[in-house]
Formats: structure tokens, C-alpha cells, sequence
């Protein structure tokens, strides 16, 4: 029987082992510092009733949606039963309105988990990808300074992440409204087609932007555009000049004073939680869910990336779950693509994959003498350090060999003249030297150089 | 508009979030041991082609599997293209057969996802739970001292799961066979209709098994089927015990005899292993995936809940990826039903719930003191502690109250008057006690009590 080729679907990040060492790495690095902020875990099921994932009828979404049948349930024409998430805020709104009464509230969660979507093939474009949120559900209200935490942790992360210079970007939709509102531009649906038009100016350039929105159906006055041109090219530089740009519409009052206010507020306490002022910025461009986010809104740029676009997202909403519950649960959050985000770190030749989750290699030198080998195993993995043993006989060149190709850092070598001297010889393949260490110090020794080198990496 | 009534599908198991900080603890810890052995991390998409995934026609795992569709490809009769895996096996074989040039040999990987089976909805059944897999797949061949690594490897991730005793049981798919072929039972498929019958000991009795195997279609005379009632009733207590066992076994030459001298080999490297001898027995009657394995098989029974079945079962295979590839792929490997075993020891009391992956509380004394609570909150997560800020005002009894549901173990209290002696008042919940200690000292005097915890629980 000739074979069946071995693929998967289009569209998906699989990874040697190498590279999922370094892509765990992210995941957990990103998970610590959820953690440390005192979110808690949570997941749910990949599949979900297609009623509660699809509230909302018919548009791009649905189209993207996988849907799931047991082999017994394939019909024609009926909506099947069962769909995988395309996200993880549909899933949460879900969760917290069916555990309302057993969370507390404000409720503070992470999730990290595979979310699908049906997209179409297209390189960079991934049809099963990691996302990892963070949200707090307030019921009833959510102070505005949980939207303060929210750039304090993914300031940790991506520091964490040791991936560069980075700006975290704030704005504010009351802001944007208030200020639309100000030019005459009431109407929150118009308003919402022209942010997105403005939304283009990256792609299209400042010129083409303008000319559409004096065009019809916009048809909006010169002196207009250049006001608005002019407001979304707002950025600024260092704490002091934020508050600065923020101080003239706060005093305007109206929802766009109530907007600046609440940044002035969010910006005070990202700063009183550590975060340098040349790590985040005002940027009135942002505008991010047009329909979904109601106040602060965050994006975060690679300062040399910036082709990669924002690598964290995400802002302040009414009401998480009005279609699961009557109760009101407002609340803010973020998500990180993560596969998407090591995808692009790889393409930029950011990823390290040269060093395995294995740190020793205990070789063979003789065949007879393989349980002290296994002992020997014995002891180092029991203090905690990750451990294989050459099983079957090889040439001791070729054992180093596979280690260095592994990524295996340090062998271990146990002969009759080293147990005789109560000894372990070891060859560190990353610095080229071999020493021996007593055998009751090897596990310590060891243990402090792989912490030595995991600090030196920035963790 | 009436809300939707919040649910998932039957069959998953959904946990409140200090449920999933006990059942994330388990993958954790599953996790550090696999990796201490120096398995890889391998994950895989969870849809596959239907093509690979379905390489056997029909039968009972087709009717299980969950296919998959997007919108846009719902159609009638065709067999969809996309399916979700319903073991990480064949994913695996997948995948090293897809990968082949690119691996290292023996490829030891570890996998901890999530697999889905279109299961009839039954307590303690799911149709979404998570597998945590090990295997060493070797290329051409691979030595029978792998198979001794296996029950080293459960023995740690049991021990460090701290579930009580267990027993890791072995027993060699040669030896069985060997004994059917000394009783004149040489036809495999016989074979295997007997263990099949044999398989049914517990829940029939021993004498409803000795009944039917005296009957049709198997009318074995009454002799033999003593003989293979003795033979699958074999335990061993104690390393020798085992060995005398097999002695006369391995005397017998044949195919019996060469399982018999596995076995052997397998125990003296467990014993090497460091696995004490109270933790591991032969077990004649453990038959296993009757068509897949051919040597080692494994089954690992808590000693205090027999009821609960095998909580890790494996064993040795000729062939991982045949449909994939025409290179002989031989391996060995084992897995946990994460979520099953969590259910299974939740509902035998066995999981605690009680703490919060957040350590301190830093409470809110005076609104108008907020930058101090958060800068104290900054250190502590510099310092790796878990931290949460009370943000919005609240009576202080209230906030211990809130700690104290929501398993937070300290309370930190930064007012005037430690501010003034730079100290932090700290309230220990689980202690009830409350004490002073300098700033520079809190992060460190409190990871030292939470490692001292961890280390009470066992980790």
C-alpha cells in the first residue's frame, strides 16, 4: 500500500521541537506575568453550541466559522449543532454569565487557548493561532483604573519577552466621539465611516484619505479634514507632553472632555505602576472595535518592527455578555496573536531556537556500566534538571554530536577513573570546555550555570 | 430581547478558576517531569485531514470522530474534508512521518493537548479532554531499554502528583502470546478473542469468564482454561517475586521466553531507574490495545481507589507511522487522561481547591494613598509574587473577607504609619496572624513562606 502523504491543512504553525521550546517560552513568559498581576486561570471547551457563539446573524464572522458534526449528526441545510471559538471574549462572556454566581466580581481572568477561524489561505494568515487574553468584569461598574493595569501588564510582558523597544498606545473612543462630535459629526454611524477611512492612512497615505473624506458621501468641509487630519496625527513624547495635549480637551468639557479626563487618569496611574514614560504614548489614530469598545483603547508597536503592526490590543466595553444575561458587566481587556506574533518574531530573525529543554546528556561509555548511568540520571533529575541517557551504544564522538545538533549544553561522563574519584567529568558544549566536578556538587554546579544562562537571556 | 441561556455541550468538563489553578498544578506538574526526562514538547493542530486522520475505514473510532466545516463547505454526503483528532497518536505519527529528515533518533516527545471524541454524553465521559502524552520513536529500531524509562516516568509524575500510593503494572504482549501458543492457541485473532474475554474478569468474575471460554465458539477444555485462569491471575509483590516468576517463563524459549527475558531486562533497568520495587508488579493479565502493541504494556492503579481503573497506560509498537511512510518507525510511549484522572480525583476528594494562584492582596487603606498600594504591588511582581491591588475603595473587613473566598493567602497594608517606619503590615489568612515587616524584606520574607507551602504540598 503506498503511503498517504504526510501534511496539514493549510494555514496552521507547526512546529519542530526546537522552535516549540521557544514558543512555550513565550507562552509561559506570558503567562507569568498574567499571573503575576494576579489574573486567574480559565479555560473552556474549543467547541461551543453554535446558538451562543452565534448571536449575531450572518456577516464576515459566521463565514469564518468552523463548524463541528460527530459523523452520526452530517445533514444538509441545517445550521450544525456545534462550532469551534474564533475567539476568546465570546467564550468568556458565556463563562462569566453562566458562572455569574460562583465568580467573584470584579472578575479577573486569563486564557490562553487555540481559537479557529475559517480564513483563507494566505501566508501569515493562520486558520488555528494561540490568542492570550486578559480581562476585568466589573458588575454593574468597573472603575476606570483597571484600564491603568491593563498597559502596566502588557508593559511586564513584553519586557519579559525581551523582544526590544516598545511603545504601548493609548486613546480613548469618548475622546474620538466627543471631538467628531465637536466638527458637527453626530451621527455615530458616519462617524464610524469616517474613522474608517482614517483608518487607512497608513495604507493609503494622508493625500488619498483627505480626498475621500472631501468627497462624497462624506463631503466634508477642507477646513474640517484638516482638523481632523491634524488630530489624528496626534502622538506624544514623554508623560509631561500627553498631559499637555490632553489639558485643552479636557477643559473643552462634553464627551470629549470626559474622554481626555479619563486618559489624564489612565495615564497617572500606568506611571504610578512603573511603567517608563518612553514606553507609552497617546495616539489619537487608535481606534480599534468600532462598535465594541466604548473608552480606553490600547495598541502596542515593536519600535523597529513597525511593519509588524500592533502585537497587543484591545480596550474598555459596555457590556460583555447582554446576550447570555440581563445583569451588566462592563469591562476592559487585552489579547496577544501569539502565534501570529511568533511567526513574525521568527520571519525577523528574533527567535532563538538554539538551545533545548534537555540540559544534560549522560553519555555512554561503556555499555556494562549502564546503570550507573541511569543513577546518575537519577539524581540530576530529581533535582529538577532535565535529563537524558544514551541507551544504546555509540561512539562517544557521535554522542557529543547529537547533543551539540540537540542543543543539549552539557554531557555528563561517569567511567571508572571519575567514580573511582567520586567525580563527574563534564563537557560544556557551549563553552567548549570540560571540567569534573564531585559528584555531589554536580546537580548544584550545574543548576547554577542553566540559571546563570536563563538570567542572561532576560528572564 | 431575552438572553440566551449560557451553556456548553455536554460531555466537557468546565472549572471554576480555583479548579483550573488545581488541574493547571497537574499539567504543570506532569509537564516538569516529562521534561525532566528529556522529552520534547510536540504540539499539533487540532484538525487534521480527514484523509490522515481516518486512514482505517469505518468502525467504532470513525463514529466518534467530530468533523469539521466552515461555512462556506457545508454540503451533503461528501465526507468533510477537516476532522478534529480523537487521540494524539496518529497526529503524532503524522507528524514524525512529515518530519522525518528533519528529527533526531530515537525522537523522544512529549504532547499535552486536548482531543475530542463524539462520545454518547455519560458520566465521567467526555468529549473534550486532554491527553498527556510521552513517547521515544526510534528509526528502524529502537532498544528494548526505552520501555524501561516509561514506568520511571510515571513513578515520578505520580509521586509529584501526590495522589497516594500506586502501582506501575507491566506486563509484555510476547509473554501472553507465547502462553496461547504453548495451549495450542496460535491464531492471533483467537488470541485476541480470548483476552477479550479475559479482559472482562473484573466486571464479569472469574468463574462467568471460565464459562464462557469452556463455551462456544471458544470450547476450550476445562484444563486449559485453568491454565489461563492461574496465568492471568500472576502479581508479583517485591522485584524478585517478579523475577522467580519469569525464570521459568524464559526457560521455556520460544516467543514466551523472549517476552519473559523483556520483561526481565525491563525491571532490572526500572529497579536502576531508582523506582522502589513496592511501586511496580507484573501483571499477566494487562492486555492492552490489542492490535497496536507488541511488547511492554503498561496499566498504573492507584493503590487506595482501585475503582478508578488505569491512570496511565501505554506500551511497546512495531510500526508508528506505516500509512505515512515506508520508513519502520518502532516506539514506545505512555498517556494520561488529564482530564478524566482530575475529575476522578476530584470527586474522590482528593483535589484541593482552596488557594489562589494570587499570593498577596495589596489592600486600599485611603483613596487618595492609591500610588503608594500600587508601587508596593510593582515591587512585588518585580520579585515574582502574585499580586492583586484592591482599586476601588471598600471597608478593609471586606477586603479580608474577599481574600479570603477568593484563596489569597496575605493581605499587605502600606498606611501612614508604616509608610512613616518603612514597613508593610501583612495579615496571613491561612495563619490568622498578622505581623511587621520592612519594605526592602517583604518580597523575600514572603516567597520564602510560599516556597516553604509548596514544599509542604509536595512540589
Amino acid at each position: 500500500m503506498s503511503p498517504i502523504k504526510p501534511r496539514t491543512m493549510p494555514g496552521v504553525l507547526e512546529l519542530l521541537p526546537l522552535e516549540q521550546i521557544a514558543f512555550q517560552g513565550m507562552l509561559d513568559t506570558i503567562r507569568r506575568q498574567f499571573e503575576r498581576f494576579g489574573f486567574l486561570p480559565v479555560e473552556t471547551p474549543a467547541i461551543e453550541l453554535s446558538d451562543i457563539l452565534l448571536t449575531k446573524s450572518g456577516g464576515e464572522t459566521e463565514r469564518q466559522v468552523y463548524f463541528v458534526q460527530s459523523t452520526g449528526s452530517l445533514r444538509q441545510g441545517d445550521r450544525p449543532e456545534l462550532a469551534l471559538r474564533f475567539d476568546l471574549t465570546v467564550p468568556l462572556a458565556r463563562y462569566v454569565a453562566q458562572h455569574e454566581h460562583e465568580l467573584g466580581f470584579p472578575f479577573r481572568r486569563y486564557q490562553i487557548q487555540r481559537v479557529y477561524r475559517g480564513e483563507s489561505a494566505q501566508r501569515g494568515r493562520f486558520r488555528e493561532f494561540y490568542q492570550c487574553d486578559i480581562d476585568v468584569i466589573g458588575k454593574d461598574r468597573l472603575s476606570i483604573r483597571y484600564d491603568a493595569e491593563m498597559p502596566a501588564v502588557i508593559h511586564a510582558v513584553f519586557k519579559d519577552l525581551a523582544v526590544g523597544p516598545f511603545t504601548i498606545e493609548l486613546n480613548n473612543r469618548k475622546l474620538i466621539r466627543g471631538f467628531f462630535e465637536s466638527l458637527g459629526i453626530g451621527d455615530p454611524e458616519r462617524q464610524t465611516l469616517v474613522l474608517r477611512e482614517v483608518d487607512k492612512l497608513d495604507k493609503r497615505g494622508r493625500e488619498a484619505v483627505a480626498a475621500t473624506l472631501a468627497a462624497e458621501p462624506f463631503a466634508l468641509a477642507s477646513s474640517v479634514v484638516e482638523r481632523i487630519m491634524a488630530f489624528v496625527a496626534t502622538r506624544s513624547s514623554g508623560h509631561d507632553d500627553a498631559l499637555a495635549r490632553l489639558a485643552p480637551l479636557e477643559a473643552a468639557g462634553g464627551t470629549l472632555g470626559e474622554g481626555a479626563a479619563e486618559l489624564r487618569e489612565v495615564l497617572a496611574m500606568v506611571r504610578a505602576l512603573g511603567v517608563p514614560e518612553s514606553d507609552y504614548a497617546i495616539n489619537f489614530s487608535i481606534a480599534r472595535g468600532l462598535d465594541y469598545y466604548t473608552g480606553t483603547v490600547y495598541e502596542t508597536k515593536l519600535d523597529d518592527y513597525p511593519q509588524i503592526g500592533s502585537v497587543c490590543s484591545g480596550g474598555r466595553y459596555e457590556n460583555l455578555a447582554s446576550h447570555y444575561t440581563n445583569s451588566r458587566l462592563p469591562g476592559v481587556g487585552i489579547s496577544i496573536g501569539a502565534t501570529r506574533l511568533f511567526w513574525q518574531l521568527r520571519e525577523a530573525g528574533l527567535i532563538r531556537t538554539a538551545e533545548s529543554s534537555v540540559a544534560v546528556l549522560v553519555a555512554q561509555l561503556d555499555e556494562s556500566d549502564l546503570t550507573h548511568y541511569l543513577g546518575l540520571a537519577n539524581e540530576l533529575r530529581r533535582a529538577g534538571i532535565a535529563t537524558e541517557v544514551q541507551l544504546e551504544p555509540r561512539k562517544l564522538a557521535r554522542q557529543f554530536q547529537y547533543a551539540d545538533k540537540a542543543g543539549i549544553r552539557f554531557v555528563a561522563m561517569l567511567g571508572p577513573d571519575e567514580r573511582a574519584k567520586g567525580v563527574v567529568a563534564v563537557k560544556d558544549l557551549r563553552r567548549g570546555e570540560q571540567f569534573e566536578v564531585a559528584r555531589q556538587e554536580l546537580a548544584k554546579t550545574l543548576r547554577v550555570e542553566l540559571e546563570q544562562a536563563a538570567a542572561m537571556r532576560g528572564r
